[in-house]
């Protein structure tokens, strides 16, 4: 027994006093005598699958499993060992909490931190080490099939929303694994499309969330995409994962792949992956999906360990990154314990569902909806009772509950005569392909005309849905339009009852040609768990909306710079993608090209109104770059109820020599603010923030010279300008 | 948030200041604290099944599920979460250790805390809280199916082997659940029948293993049985529970069924079950068998406690110790963190193996064989090939390997010709029901004899084996005679070849009707993963066979006290089974009837010899029931070979008035001697170990009088007799 005792004695002390230091000096030592004691086969034991969601430890030695889960907006339900079949067990049922696209519009870095505590408590009480989320990657194209999952399309947003995200999940002793890494912005073609871009682009649109995640979040782990850049495969590719990730970034958690994104041993080993999951990967059959030996980072590294083809030493550095991991995550005896379905859970759901939905247009205050009156509802459209958690690829969840909006409304509006009528019927959620509804759609859009014909008030609650082909992982959308013949419903409802608001349950920007014709409209995401109640709250006005666009919304897909140069820039040639827009992404497109969108990024109203006045710029007009631009101003709530308003600095530089965009968001701050309150908001930025990445240099570079400060609500709504020299 | 993180908090006290004192005052407050956070649903939850091998915690708050595995000899392979098919995960082989009657023919308890240390290990590493073992069901008749797994015929023995791998397992943060509490004393019938015995037989051989478990061994969980006792179900059966184990014992832990062994929700809430598994429980067919809630401590049990049939206290009495239950294992931040398949926990095995191997003959030293000779070996018998850790019930393991006693010979006897022939065969595995082998028997014996013929060494192994009616789980044998027609394999076999040495793998005694005519006979046991490199160990003489019989072995079946007195006594009427030899189990029938055995309790043979001497009274020659009888003699090593010789003391009253035995086992001590040492050994006693359990006063009383010493090597080789007072 003497040297299990040892070998305890060593994990114990290991555990118990690194832990709580996790940066402490003495860890690399460490991690090294135990790797002194491991095998090359154990080594390369840790590098890859053993199931569908593990890889293994060393089982004599006491290093334990790696357990890892999707996904972004809560635990994923357990899995089959072998396949992706549920493992139909009954203690993995959790909170849904709302897609990040909804946790990005709430402009709220504190309800993120909230966010990031209640999924990490999830998945630590369900034993996972590493949470497979935040997904960051940048919305570019409303056709994305997997916008849902991510923070909208402003390196800054997503960033300053992710990093506490990252905090909240990582102080439960769980990973989070910043995905995709990197430029997997579109679906179609994600397994090959390489994505060719300015380092321009890649730096300033591209990364910027990623690089907060290791340097402001001290992210432990970082998952690789599908797609190819620089003509290699994302997963190992030398310049994102060795040059930029490690070297640059010094991040120093392990690289897990997305599954089955591997192509090559050679690189894999040599271009920074650490851990090789899979569902069927390169050469192996759908049936052989378990042969977890054969994957490119187990047998084929071993041989070429032995053969000599590989050496040791990045063998053992990928070791001592996994084993760094588990320290901060199994092996942290401090860890909290966890707990899931908790009412602090579900409060935190309603709270950021409440939080995210925008109010986009409200004609002659048609929102809120007296509550209190004896209205009659029409609520029509399928999203209305759909499960939205179910579907969408592998962010699906197994939620205990799921709130209806038409639960929600029906529990909100008791003394409102509400009745429901389909209007449409997507078929049901399929992974990879569309199954049709098998009911007849004309009889399902006459009787919802008729039932919108007879009522007070209609509430239209469609948009996408989770299916193949909507928000959902695998592939892009198809169209821009609404899916279903939803629109030829919508313009039959109106032709009957022009009073009818339209709430949108999507993760992306859809035409709206009705658009003029509906007093109101509401963009309410996936919502998770508490989805009704929350829409609930807002329709009825206990909850005064303050969610504001992550993305911009095109009035058709051509006004989107993705869209504009045909093809090639979307979504490509099935080889190659260009990013012709460059660095000219969402309404920095929209600015610069001068083309108006139907919603801009930052817009949301709200039921009451704000004033922002008494702008004034603290720190002097002229600086250095080290210095830190500091500016005030103060926001009044100018109506009749609690609000809450998010201030946001855009920055631009005058008269560059290279091209950049009018304005960049580089600040933003969101303001509680009770009917008649008003408060001083100040906002800081560095200097050093104004740099644009030099290509020629290959280096950040501030320009000297004039830069405009845009401050306003929202990206087309600028209520000061001002102008900074920097010298 | 706030709540969460009071919780969070709360627990995060708990754990860190509890568990390093798990005795301090302290905690009962602190426990309380939690369970007023609990509904009474909640609280219900903990106490019954959420799966095959789970129960549930609370998820919202925190509070852990509870995992359990069989059994007593290894870690269980993973079983799905409703039914009883294996799971499919390839992270649970592990090390198969010796089964428990082979621990108890060790005689050395220090041995007994490395197994428990290794399967407590491999238990944490695997992420069990409770491992369901040790079985220390006393050895009645050798037809129960079940007596591999438990500790042989004397509870003495079975105490002080349990006692030590109870701690070994507990100090890994794994609890031990000691089992089948009580009376599962043979398989058939199990289900229902009720045993009817005398409080003395009770008290004096079935419980004081129990006992010694609880008060020694500080065990933190029991399983109750499937009988019945007293015309109660165990698993809620008054007297045992509440009255025995809970009060008088002062049991602290929690009682936990046997798989579907409650019959009453009534009885189970009223007499001391905490926890509720299931296999299919009564009511509920086979394929309800996940309908949980239906258990009898889930629905029913909440029905009554909202009509008030039942009181809150007594539910918060087990959640009480369920909680205090995880606090010593799932929320103990202080556990390590195990390993499996460790060379640690091999050589465990191996060890344990080694020294539980019984040289029951021996003549002119026909073992060892001579490893360096060119000698021609027949292995002959199925028993040399046979996996013996598949099968059994639920001790069955998914080995990492199991080394048969075929290729342990083959890798021992380079030198040596060895050729194998089957000889017999039996049909594969079936739990519940036999399958005969297609193979034609014939055949196989005229090979196996045409070997033999040829050989210089025959080796015969064979025995029983962990089918269906042999040594398994859910029924008992049929015959006591060897199955798959061994005997007429074995005489055809010594009409050929009489140099044949015969190695017996089995739980029970069998039959030996050609014991004369083989000059070697060795009792081998389950070994687990080792048992072929243990055998040829000992084969070859690398290791000196020191284990001893732990049970008596009858020459008859009605030599035995449980068959002497017809079916009623065994197996009983199918409604009662009367244990009319009382306390005459064993040796202590043997002794006391004066039947003489074929092998006694405590017999061993060893290829060195001993000699005890100067045998010599420490304590005085009269002594109050409050003193220690303390005596000391010398034991030399006068053989040629290092070995280890077991000294065993038996105490008996001389001319009581009650019935009592002869003498029964009171202390012992393996001592390991090299060839020529002698080393003095001191054997103590307490004086109130004399006392027999008096049926009138209800308590254990120890008589006045004189009692015999017996000091020798065996139940039935004596050295040394004295007298002693008790005043």
């Amino acid at each position: 027994m003497k040297k299990t005792t040892l070998i305890l004695g060593l994990f114990l002390y290991l555990s118990g006093s690194v832990l709580a230091h996790p940066g402490d000096h003495r860890i690399k030592h460490k991690i090294d005598s135990i790797i002194s004691l491991m095998t090359v086969e154990e080594k390369v034991k840790l590098l890859h699958a053993q199931s569908k969601f593990s890889s293994a430890g060393v089982p004599r030695l006491g290093i334990p499993e790696l357990w890892m889960s999707d996904g972004p907006h809560g635990v994923r339900g357990e899995i089959n060992w072998d396949d992706w079949g549920y493992a139909g067990w009954t203690n993995d049922s959790i909170t849904a909490f709302p897609a990040l696209t909804a946790l990005a519009a709430t402009f709220d870095p504190n309800v993120a931190y909230e966010y990031g505590v209640a999924i990490g408590e999830e998945a630590r009480y369900r034993k996972k080490d590493v949470l497979l989320g935040p997904g960051v990657n940048i919305y570019r194209t409303p056709m994305n099939g997997r916008n849902f999952e991510y923070m909208g399309e402003d390196p800054l947003l997503a960033s300053v929303m992710s990093v506490p995200y990252i905090r909240g999940v990582q102080e439960q002793g769980v990973a989070a694994c910043i995905k995709h890494y990197a430029l997997n912005n579109q679906e179609k073609w994600r397994g090959h499309i390489n994505v060719q871009l300015s380092d321009r682009a890649l730096r300033e649109i591209y990364l910027p969330a990623f690089e907060a995640a290791v340097k402001q979040g001290n992210i432990w782990s970082v998952m690789g995409s599908y797609n190819q850049y620089n003509g290699q495969w994302c997963c190992h590719n030398e310049k994102l994962l060795n040059d930029i990730l490690k070297k640059e970034w010094q991040f120093d958690g392990a690289v897990i792949t997305d599954w089955g994104a591997v192509h090559s041993t050679e690189e894999a080993v040599n271009n920074g992956l650490d851990i090789e999951m899979g569902t069927w990967t390169n050469g192996l059959t759908a049936s052989e999906s378990f042969a977890y030996d054969k994957y490119f980072l187990a047998n084929p590294y071993l041989e070429g360990l032995k053969a000599g083809t590989y050496d040791e030493e990045t063998l053992d550095e990928k070791v001592s990154r996994i084993l760094l991991l588990m320290f901060r995550t199994s092996l942290n005896p401090h860890k909290p314990l966890g707990n899931i379905n908790s009412k602090a859970h579900q409060q935190v759901a309603r709270k950021v569902a409440q939080e995210s939905i925008v109010l986009l247009k409200n004609q002659n205050d048609f929102f809120p909806i007296n509550a209190g009156a004896h209205l009659k509802i029409a609520v029509i459209g399928e999203n209305a009772t759909k499960m939205m958690t179910i579907g969408g690829g592998s962010s699906e969840l197994k939620a205990k509950y799921e709130i209806s909006p038409l639960q929600g409304i029906q529990e909100r509006f008791k003394n409102a005569t509400v009745e429901y009528g389909l209007g449409y019927a997507s078929g049901p959620s399929a992974y990879g392909r569309v199954i049709d509804s098998p009911l007849d759609q004309d009889s399902l859009r006459t009787a919802a005309v008729e039932l919108a014909k007879k009522a007070d008030v209609v509430l239209y609650i469609g948009g996408l849905n989770k299916n193949h082909h909507q928000d959902c992982e695998g592939e892009d959308r198809l169209s821009y339009g609404l899916p279903f013949n939803q629109d030829q419903l919508l313009e039959e409802i109106l032709a009957v009852n022009a009073n009818t608001g339209v709430i949108l349950l999507s993760g992306n920007a859809v035409e709206l040609p009705w658009l003029k014709k509906v007093p109101a409209l509401m963009q309410a995401w996936y919502l998770g768990s508490e989805a009704g109640y929350a829409i609930a709250d807002v329709l009825a006005g206990d909850v005064n909306p303050s969610g504001k666009m992550p993305f911009s919304w095109p009035k058709k897909l051509e006004d989107n710079g993705a869209h504009y140069f045909g093809e090639l820039s979307y979504p490509g040639d099935s080889v190659n993608v260009v990013y012709k827009e460059d660095i000219l992404v969402g309404y920095r497109w929209h600015d610069t090209k001068k083309i108006e969108p139907e919603f801009a990024f930052g817009h949301g109203l709200s039921y009451t109104s704000f004033e922002l006045k008494d702008f004034r710029l603290i720190s002097p007009k002229t600086l250095s770059e080290k210095e830190v631009i500091e500016l005030s101003c103060i926001v009044k709530n100018t109506g009749n109820c609690s609000g809450a308003e998010v201030v946001q600095l855009y920055i631009g530089k005058k008269g560059s020599t290279v091209l950049r965009e009018i304005k960049g968001l580089k600040s933003f701050e969101k303001v509680q603010l009770k009917a008649g309150e008003q408060q001083e908001i100040v906002l800081k930025v560095n200097a050093s923030d104004l740099a644009y990445y030099n290509e020629k240099q290959q280096d950040w570079e501030v320009e000297k010279g004039k830069y405009y400060l845009y401050l306003g609500n929202a990206s087309n709504a600028i209520s000061f300008k001002s102008i900074i020299t920097i010298q």
